[in-house]
């Protein structure tokens, strides 16, 4: 069902259109502003940040979303438009209204979001000047740039698509997304900086919508980490333009929304900032996924873990002390421990030094799981970490700078 | 009060003494196993890891706390003893039991305690056999060996010292702790690789001296964080042999305990692998302190924070973002920031570039604080941490190789 974005070019979907432009937010003259327009008012439905500290356009956003229905989307990078106040959003106001303007729909039907540095003003003048530049370079075919544009420290754009195939037809949809460092979101209803957005021809309510994203989200980009730090910008919207004329049953809708999701949550974690490998930290003997959940994100999370795996050690007694702090019961005497398909660890205890040698020479590999059994319940749980070495400390010592 | 070693030698403590020998453990040759030993059978009160993977020493100590008395502490680095199943078990025993029988005392009144890798099994056979030598070898003034002989990644040995005057003469406290990495202790009743061993010769009982160590312990160890990771084998244990025949009052003591545990768990964090800065964050403004105490310790282990300290950016958008994934409530649109005595955000936004070029001047310092204020509330917490950067990561992705 899904092809993955390597090179080639996004397939349109039908009732989009996309373009991005360089307004002059980013200092170095990349493309920085891109826009998303659906040619009939599109149903809408989103998730968004859960941090405390939301920034500008987001609660523009989660304003705009109640309406159930939205003509465009406009994103920028180089400016997170963060913690800027009132100005801040005066700022997002003023931009999404004059692309509005040009698209002659109202300001109200178009949804703003933001990338970047925390606590610059997003520049809505220059935003407003580029405006009818942005509105005429929309084109079916302009997805690419649009992800693109809205990259920071990204090391290559994120698409995924999948396809619905029905007795009555075919669906489309078509996921962007952006994100490689402060990376470990926690969106929900009625609420990125990992920001995505979901394109789908498909014929949905909002409320078809809505119940699709939500536990899709929930599966894939809650279920990642790269540094365990939760952005005031993160955003997932998902928008049909319903003009393929094909309803699609609500597992499908879901299935295909958690696929293409779950694409861009491992394309983000392997850009994870100056990261070499994606490594899956399975939990399983639980009796409650929130239990296996609550100790896989704690792994998932401990700089001992994720400079073990940089350094390519199995050390599993930094994963099993991981554990032991997650807050959540189990009988260490049990555990076993497998890395990369190796079991290193039985009852407890290590199967020995040449189990491990092996485990470690797996562990070249970019991609690998670390399961843990922590004892003989049903519950299970997924997520998705990066090791963390120099090029994290690289990247993020001197972002600003 | 506090007299800080540096390099000076620390006093004797009476009714204690001290060794320290090289047992083999460590493969670098450098003495490994210490001995401290109260001369009379001493009070005893302690703190354990509340880690739910405990070591094998944990267990056996949290065990032999019971009785309140102790005769011993025998500890040994280069080996945690942790996930080692019921041999681990048995080799502490076994160890306690060779040292318990030169001294002439119970096995049940020595207590284990070890730090080093996880998964290996301590070489019980190389301390029993050097356990004549360890004995022989303890004086009144070995303390600085026993410090340096538990050290693993720490750069320098840790003690501290006080005073207790009272009109009925002076009682003396001597700390000695270890830890420079796997540093967030979470240590508590009944239940650190954090050590620390106090001493003091003051007359008290046991009741007295967990009342004064249990809250010492939580708002010192229980308040620091290098990486995040609570270790499996961290152990506060205080010992009081009543020899100077001086009785302090209850809050002379805990003032006491509090003062040397706050050096101490400043040295380890100051000593953070890879550390540069030692950093403050106090949080205020909230209405209690368990909320404040929540956002500090978000904002102390965020691993951007913590490289934006390493790289001296007065990052505040980070710091924002951390509080607001604390789970706790706050108005954004009032938060003020100051970093190194500069206030740089006031009501949620920028108090300009030129303050925060002073406040990255004032960033160059060893150490600082970083003030967060939240609200109108009465509350406060003070969290310390540490810098993270490539010294980091050098001692962590290879620490078992």
């Amino acid at each position: 069902m899904i092809v993955q974005s390597s090179g080639r070019m996004a397939q349109p979907v039908a009732g989009f259109r996309f373009a991005a432009v360089a307004s002059g937010i980013r200092k170095d003259g990349r493309i920085d502003t891109a826009l998303a327009f659906a040619e009939r008012p599109a149903t809408a439905a989103g998730v968004v940040t859960r941090n405390r500290v939301k920034a500008a356009p987001i609660l523009i956003a989660s304003e705009r979303l109640r309406g159930g229905e939205l003509s465009a989307v406009l994103v920028n990078s180089g400016c997170a438009n963060a913690c800027t106040g009132e100005p801040g959003l005066t700022a997002a106001r003023q931009a999404t209204a004059a692309v509005a303007k040009e698209l002659g729909v109202p300001e109200a039907r178009v949804v703003p979001a933001s990338t970047g540095v925390i606590g610059e003003l997003l520049p809505a003048e220059k935003i407003a000047a580029h405006a009818p530049e942005l509105v005429r370079a929309l084109s079916a075919t302009g997805a690419d740039d649009f992800a693109r544009a809205i990259c920071t420290t990204d090391r290559w754009p994120k698409v995924a698509e999948a396809v619905i195939e029905t007795p009555r037809g075919a669906a489309r949809v078509l996921g962007i997304g952006k994100g490689a460092g402060m990376i470990h979101p926690d969106v929900g209803p009625p609420q990125a900086t990992m920001l995505v957005f979901l394109f789908t021809d498909a014929k949905v309510s909002e409320r078809e919508l809505s119940g699709a994203l939500v536990p899709a989200a929930d599966r894939t980009f809650n279920a990642v980490s790269v540094d365990g730090d939760t952005s005031t910008n993160d955003f997932v919207l998902a928008l049909a333009s319903g003009a393929s004329g094909v309803e699609v049953p609500a597992d499908a809708l879901r299935a295909s929304l958690e696929k293409v999701c779950g694409e861009l949550a491992r394309s983000m974690v392997r850009d994870g900032e100056g990261a070499e490998h994606v490594v899956e930290i399975l939990v399983r003997g639980l009796a409650t996924e929130a239990d296996a959940r609550q100790i896989a994100k704690t792994i998932a999370t401990s700089l001992l873990v994720k400079t073990a795996l940089f350094g390519r050690e199995a050390n599993w007694g930094r994963l099993l002390a991981a554990a032991g702090r997650a807050g959540v019961a189990f009988d260490p005497n049990v555990a076993s421990v497998s890395v990369a398909g190796i079991e290193i660890v039985r009852g407890g205890v290590s199967l020995g030094a040449e189990v491990e040698a092996e485990a470690q020479r797996r562990m070249q590999a970019e991609s690998f799981t670390v399961e843990l059994g922590l004892g003989s319940g049903a519950a299970r749980f997924a997520y998705l970490t990066s090791d963390l070495g120099h090029g994290y400390v690289d990247v993020n010592a001197g972002y600003r700078s």
